[in-house]
């Protein structure tokens, strides 16, 4: 399944360039395929693997602070693996154009 | 913390009722806290009793469609136990009304 | 079309009740069906008129602070009105249950 | 202002790629900066301009069905330009590693 999770750190002030590099970390050492952009990180992989690595983010940040906000969007398509490259892709196949990634 | 989640199901038609009162039976028997309303579910507890329900749901409803779309916020605070009451009470007593919910 | 929509400032603290409450109030005297619960606000009504109302509420908040994050969920279905008062009713008769609100 | 934003058919069968190609030539069509990542579209431009954008993408894809589940997320922060650009470049350099995109 494709994930797309962000974690927000409230009352920490407005800056958490420093918060999300740990979270950044974390996923990077995970091994799981991943693509970072400005809103969220997307991740491909099973449930279980993946919520084990969101949990472990949200409780890296909620360890240094009092509130965390995290969202979680699972788009979960039977038969259809290696979705975190494809899914552009043949989007841009449609269109018949590159698109800005 | 407290969790709001929805599970929606893709490609089986533009009614959706049957699969998400499945959804709110397998809530409903959880004993967790929770409140339902016309977007998603509220509920209050743990992370991995919280995740655990949750993937049960998702689960029930991949196995009679081909695509679902879950999607989780979660809002986790020190120390305020009971906040799937507390919250709206709290806001209410700041206004000074009572909100309609 | 049914919305939920949440506001939360960012950097100003880990309480966010008096922001809250501000922005509840915008919704209350607005005059537009909603529903307040533990994660956000339900409303119904045309794009155009609930988009500004959101735009009014992040405007509020972004006054006060340096960064703010608001998130709507739009759920647009042809010929169904009342959704907000409906869509629980049809899942609590399914069940043939009353479920927590 | 940061926007992610997600059109989702429902209804119309679980492949939504044609759909979704619809959306992007809109997006692209537009001249505002955006990215495309495999869950979502991020774009940067004030409110009013992104969401006349969105709402003729929710508009062109509930022309043709009968439902359609559209997310939007604001990241909205003061005196901070072309952060499309410079939130993952400002999070490689806290890490000291380019990060996958």
């Amino acid at each position: 399944m494709l994930v797309e999770f962000s974690v927000i750190p409230i009352g920490i002030g407005s800056s958490l360039g420093s918060q999300l590099a740990e979270v950044l970390k974390i996923v990077d050492a995970s091994g799981l395929p991943y693509k970072l952009n400005p809103m969220g990180t997307v991740m491909e992989g099973e449930w279980d693997e993946i919520m084990k690595l969101v949990k472990k983010c949200h409780g890296a940040i909620m360890k240094k602070g009092e509130r965390v906000v995290t969202t979680i969007t699972i788009d979960d398509r039977k038969g259809k693996p290696d979705r975190i490259e494809l899914k552009v892709k043949s989007l841009e196949k449609r269109i018949g154009k590159s698109l800005k990634k």
